[in-house]
Protein backbone atom coordinates (compact mmCIF):
# COMPACT_ATOMS: atom_id res chain seq x y z
CA UNK A 1 0.00 0.00 0.00
CA UNK A 2 0.85 3.56 -1.10
CA UNK A 3 1.60 5.80 2.12
CA UNK A 4 -1.04 8.97 1.72
CA UNK A 5 1.00 11.97 1.37
CA UNK A 6 0.92 14.74 3.77
CA UNK A 7 -0.23 18.09 2.53
CA UNK A 8 2.33 20.32 4.21
CA UNK A 9 2.47 23.88 3.14
CA UNK A 10 5.54 23.71 1.06
CA UNK A 11 3.98 21.22 -1.09
CA UNK A 12 0.74 22.74 -0.68
CA UNK A 13 2.65 26.20 -2.22
CA UNK A 14 4.54 23.70 -4.94
CA UNK A 15 1.34 21.62 -6.08
CA UNK A 16 -0.45 25.30 -6.43
CA UNK A 17 2.01 27.16 -8.61
CA UNK A 18 2.66 23.91 -10.56
CA UNK A 19 -1.30 23.05 -11.53
CA UNK A 20 -2.07 23.51 -15.14
CA UNK A 21 1.52 25.05 -15.09
CA UNK A 22 2.68 23.17 -19.08
CA UNK A 23 6.14 24.59 -19.36
CA UNK A 24 8.00 22.20 -17.09
CA UNK A 25 10.10 24.55 -14.96
CA UNK A 26 13.32 23.59 -13.80
CA UNK A 27 13.95 23.70 -9.80
CA UNK A 28 15.10 27.78 -10.16
CA UNK A 29 12.54 28.64 -12.00
CA UNK A 30 9.92 26.84 -9.17
CA UNK A 31 11.84 28.27 -6.62
CA UNK A 32 11.90 31.74 -7.75
CA UNK A 33 8.34 31.95 -8.36
CA UNK A 34 7.12 30.02 -5.27
CA UNK A 35 9.56 32.26 -3.40
CA UNK A 36 7.71 36.04 -4.10
CA UNK A 37 4.77 34.47 -2.49
CA UNK A 38 6.09 32.71 0.07
CA UNK A 39 8.83 34.70 1.03
CA UNK A 40 10.19 32.01 3.93
CA UNK A 41 10.74 29.48 1.50
CA UNK A 42 14.63 28.55 0.77
CA UNK A 43 15.59 27.00 -2.43
CA UNK A 44 16.88 23.67 -0.05
CA UNK A 45 13.09 23.74 0.94
CA UNK A 46 12.21 23.62 -2.64
CA UNK A 47 14.17 21.15 -3.94
CA UNK A 48 13.24 18.66 -1.19
CA UNK A 49 9.85 19.33 -1.58
CA UNK A 50 10.23 18.98 -5.41
CA UNK A 51 12.14 15.29 -4.38
CA UNK A 52 9.28 14.13 -2.27
CA UNK A 53 6.24 14.88 -4.79
CA UNK A 54 8.21 12.79 -7.14
CA UNK A 55 8.81 9.76 -5.06
CA UNK A 56 4.91 9.91 -4.50
CA UNK A 57 4.42 10.17 -7.96
CA UNK A 58 2.64 13.72 -7.46
CA UNK A 59 5.09 15.06 -10.11
CA UNK A 60 7.42 13.79 -13.02
CA UNK A 61 10.95 14.65 -13.22
CA UNK A 62 12.13 14.99 -16.73
CA UNK A 63 15.21 14.28 -17.59
CA UNK A 64 14.76 15.12 -21.41
CA UNK A 65 16.99 18.91 -21.33
CA UNK A 66 20.74 17.65 -20.31
CA UNK A 67 21.03 20.73 -18.83
CA UNK A 68 18.83 21.03 -15.87
CA UNK A 69 16.04 18.70 -14.23
CA UNK A 70 12.51 19.75 -15.37
CA UNK A 71 9.27 19.14 -13.42
CA UNK A 72 5.67 18.26 -14.87
CA UNK A 73 2.51 18.13 -12.89
CA UNK A 74 1.11 15.71 -15.27
CA UNK A 75 1.43 12.10 -14.07
CA UNK A 76 -0.80 10.43 -16.31
CA UNK A 77 1.01 8.65 -19.49
CA UNK A 78 1.82 11.44 -21.78
CA UNK A 79 4.65 11.95 -24.07
CA UNK A 80 7.48 15.36 -25.11
CA UNK A 81 8.04 17.03 -27.76
CA UNK A 82 11.47 18.48 -27.20
CA UNK A 83 13.48 21.68 -29.16
CA UNK A 84 16.89 20.98 -29.38
CA UNK A 85 17.78 24.41 -29.74
CA UNK A 86 15.32 26.74 -26.89
CA UNK A 87 14.48 23.60 -24.82
CA UNK A 88 10.84 24.04 -24.84
CA UNK A 89 9.25 20.59 -23.75
CA UNK A 90 5.71 20.39 -25.33
CA UNK A 91 3.19 17.41 -23.89
CA UNK A 92 1.81 15.37 -26.95
CA UNK A 93 -0.41 12.14 -26.24
CA UNK A 94 0.98 9.04 -25.48
CA UNK A 95 -0.11 6.73 -29.01
CA UNK A 96 1.90 3.45 -27.67
CA UNK A 97 3.97 1.80 -30.53
CA UNK A 98 5.30 -1.53 -31.47
CA UNK A 99 6.45 -3.51 -28.50
CA UNK A 100 9.92 -4.21 -28.51
CA UNK A 101 10.27 -8.21 -29.38
CA UNK A 102 9.60 -10.54 -26.37
CA UNK A 103 13.33 -11.92 -26.51
CA UNK A 104 14.39 -8.18 -25.96
CA UNK A 105 12.50 -7.62 -22.81
CA UNK A 106 12.64 -11.52 -21.38
CA UNK A 107 12.51 -11.17 -17.65
CA UNK A 108 11.81 -7.30 -17.32
CA UNK A 109 8.79 -6.32 -15.66
CA UNK A 110 7.68 -2.91 -17.58
CA UNK A 111 6.35 -0.24 -15.42
CA UNK A 112 5.92 2.61 -17.75
CA UNK A 113 7.06 3.93 -21.28
CA UNK A 114 7.88 7.12 -21.96
CA UNK A 115 8.48 8.52 -25.97
CA UNK A 116 11.02 11.93 -26.38
CA UNK A 117 10.41 13.30 -29.66
CA UNK A 118 14.08 15.74 -30.71
CA UNK A 119 13.31 18.11 -32.84
CA UNK A 120 12.98 22.05 -33.69
CA UNK A 121 10.11 24.38 -32.75
CA UNK A 122 8.64 26.49 -35.53
CA UNK A 123 10.58 29.35 -34.03
CA UNK A 124 13.78 27.46 -34.00
CA UNK A 125 13.17 27.15 -37.31
CA UNK A 126 12.64 30.60 -38.31
CA UNK A 127 15.65 31.35 -36.54
CA UNK A 128 17.73 29.46 -37.99
CA UNK A 129 16.24 30.61 -41.68
CA UNK A 130 14.52 27.21 -42.44
CA UNK A 131 10.41 28.13 -42.63
CA UNK A 132 8.52 26.58 -40.08
CA UNK A 133 4.83 27.15 -40.11
CA UNK A 134 2.51 27.25 -36.96
CA UNK B 1 28.48 20.60 -43.12
CA UNK B 2 29.23 18.84 -40.03
CA UNK B 3 32.91 19.71 -38.80
CA UNK B 4 35.21 17.09 -39.40
CA UNK B 5 35.80 16.32 -35.82
CA UNK B 6 39.57 16.33 -34.55
CA UNK B 7 41.07 13.09 -32.90
CA UNK B 8 42.72 14.78 -29.92
CA UNK B 9 44.67 12.34 -27.61
CA UNK B 10 42.02 12.69 -25.25
CA UNK B 11 38.82 11.70 -27.47
CA UNK B 12 40.78 8.96 -28.75
CA UNK B 13 41.33 7.22 -25.26
CA UNK B 14 37.79 8.07 -24.22
CA UNK B 15 36.38 6.22 -27.41
CA UNK B 16 38.99 3.55 -27.48
CA UNK B 17 36.96 2.88 -23.35
CA UNK B 18 33.77 3.11 -25.00
CA UNK B 19 33.83 1.07 -27.85
CA UNK B 20 31.91 -1.97 -27.10
CA UNK B 21 30.94 -0.67 -23.79
CA UNK B 22 27.37 -1.74 -23.31
CA UNK B 23 27.33 -0.50 -19.46
CA UNK B 24 25.99 3.19 -20.38
CA UNK B 25 28.72 4.29 -17.65
CA UNK B 26 28.69 7.82 -16.28
CA UNK B 27 31.51 10.38 -16.17
CA UNK B 28 33.05 9.48 -12.93
CA UNK B 29 33.00 5.93 -14.34
CA UNK B 30 34.77 6.88 -17.34
CA UNK B 31 37.11 9.11 -15.60
CA UNK B 32 38.31 5.81 -12.98
CA UNK B 33 38.39 3.74 -15.99
CA UNK B 34 40.38 6.25 -18.19
CA UNK B 35 42.40 7.42 -15.65
CA UNK B 36 44.23 4.47 -14.80
CA UNK B 37 45.73 4.09 -18.36
CA UNK B 38 46.56 7.61 -18.80
CA UNK B 39 47.05 8.94 -15.20
CA UNK B 40 47.48 12.46 -16.58
CA UNK B 41 44.05 13.03 -18.18
CA UNK B 42 41.72 14.97 -15.27
CA UNK B 43 38.16 14.75 -14.26
CA UNK B 44 37.64 18.36 -16.53
CA UNK B 45 39.18 16.86 -19.02
CA UNK B 46 37.33 13.78 -19.19
CA UNK B 47 33.92 15.81 -18.84
CA UNK B 48 35.10 18.30 -21.65
CA UNK B 49 36.02 15.35 -23.75
CA UNK B 50 32.60 13.91 -23.55
CA UNK B 51 30.92 17.04 -24.38
CA UNK B 52 32.54 17.91 -27.34
CA UNK B 53 31.94 13.97 -28.46
CA UNK B 54 28.53 14.40 -27.52
CA UNK B 55 28.26 17.72 -29.56
CA UNK B 56 29.74 15.66 -33.01
CA UNK B 57 27.51 13.18 -32.18
CA UNK B 58 29.97 10.32 -31.40
CA UNK B 59 28.47 9.45 -28.23
CA UNK B 60 24.85 9.95 -26.78
CA UNK B 61 24.33 11.53 -23.32
CA UNK B 62 21.86 9.45 -21.90
CA UNK B 63 19.58 11.37 -19.25
CA UNK B 64 17.54 8.46 -18.39
CA UNK B 65 19.08 7.97 -15.28
CA UNK B 66 17.62 10.90 -12.52
CA UNK B 67 21.43 10.81 -10.54
CA UNK B 68 23.91 11.26 -13.13
CA UNK B 69 24.14 11.37 -17.11
CA UNK B 70 25.59 8.28 -18.82
CA UNK B 71 26.93 7.74 -22.00
CA UNK B 72 26.50 5.39 -24.74
CA UNK B 73 29.18 5.14 -27.71
CA UNK B 74 26.26 3.54 -30.25
CA UNK B 75 24.55 6.83 -31.82
CA UNK B 76 22.43 4.54 -34.25
CA UNK B 77 18.72 4.67 -33.34
CA UNK B 78 18.17 2.49 -30.53
CA UNK B 79 15.70 2.33 -27.37
CA UNK B 80 16.66 1.65 -23.50
CA UNK B 81 15.25 -0.23 -21.11
CA UNK B 82 15.79 0.87 -17.47
CA UNK B 83 15.69 -0.65 -14.27
CA UNK B 84 14.25 1.94 -11.62
CA UNK B 85 15.85 0.20 -9.31
CA UNK B 86 19.19 -1.07 -10.14
CA UNK B 87 19.41 1.79 -12.40
CA UNK B 88 20.58 -0.86 -15.39
CA UNK B 89 20.38 0.25 -18.53
CA UNK B 90 19.92 -2.40 -21.46
CA UNK B 91 19.82 -1.53 -25.19
CA UNK B 92 16.93 -2.74 -27.41
CA UNK B 93 15.67 -2.06 -30.93
CA UNK B 94 13.46 1.01 -32.06
CA UNK B 95 10.75 -0.59 -33.44
CA UNK B 96 9.07 2.56 -34.44
CA UNK B 97 5.51 3.45 -33.25
CA UNK B 98 2.63 4.86 -34.33
CA UNK B 99 3.19 8.18 -34.36
CA UNK B 100 1.33 11.57 -32.35
CA UNK B 101 -1.17 12.98 -34.96
CA UNK B 102 -0.05 15.95 -37.50
CA UNK B 103 -2.15 18.26 -35.17
CA UNK B 104 -0.02 17.80 -31.85
CA UNK B 105 3.54 17.84 -34.20
CA UNK B 106 2.30 20.62 -36.00
CA UNK B 107 5.27 22.56 -37.14
CA UNK B 108 7.58 20.89 -35.60
CA UNK B 109 11.03 18.98 -37.71
CA UNK B 110 11.53 15.72 -36.12
CA UNK B 111 14.92 15.04 -35.55
CA UNK B 112 14.76 11.71 -33.59
CA UNK B 113 12.94 9.77 -31.50
CA UNK B 114 14.07 7.61 -28.16
CA UNK B 115 11.94 5.65 -26.39
CA UNK B 116 12.55 4.89 -22.37
CA UNK B 117 10.91 1.53 -21.10
CA UNK B 118 10.86 1.86 -17.13
CA UNK B 119 10.74 -1.34 -15.27
CA UNK B 120 12.28 -4.13 -12.95
CA UNK B 121 14.93 -6.04 -14.37
CA UNK B 122 14.88 -9.99 -13.38
CA UNK B 123 17.93 -9.45 -10.55
CA UNK B 124 15.82 -6.58 -8.66
CA UNK B 125 12.30 -8.56 -9.48
CA UNK B 126 14.00 -11.32 -7.28
CA UNK B 127 15.11 -9.05 -4.36
CA UNK B 128 11.78 -7.80 -4.57
CA UNK B 129 10.93 -11.43 -3.53
CA UNK B 130 8.15 -11.17 -7.29
CA UNK B 131 10.06 -13.91 -9.01
CA UNK B 132 11.37 -12.66 -12.74
CA UNK B 133 12.65 -15.49 -14.94
CA UNK B 134 16.11 -14.48 -17.33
Amino acid sequence: MEKKIKMTPQRAAIMEYLDGNMSHPSADEIYTEVHKMYPMMSFATVYNTLDALKKQNMVWELSVDGDRRRYDPRTEPHDHLVCVDCRSIKDIGHNGHKCPSGDELKGYMILREHVEYFGLCPKCQRKRGMGGDG
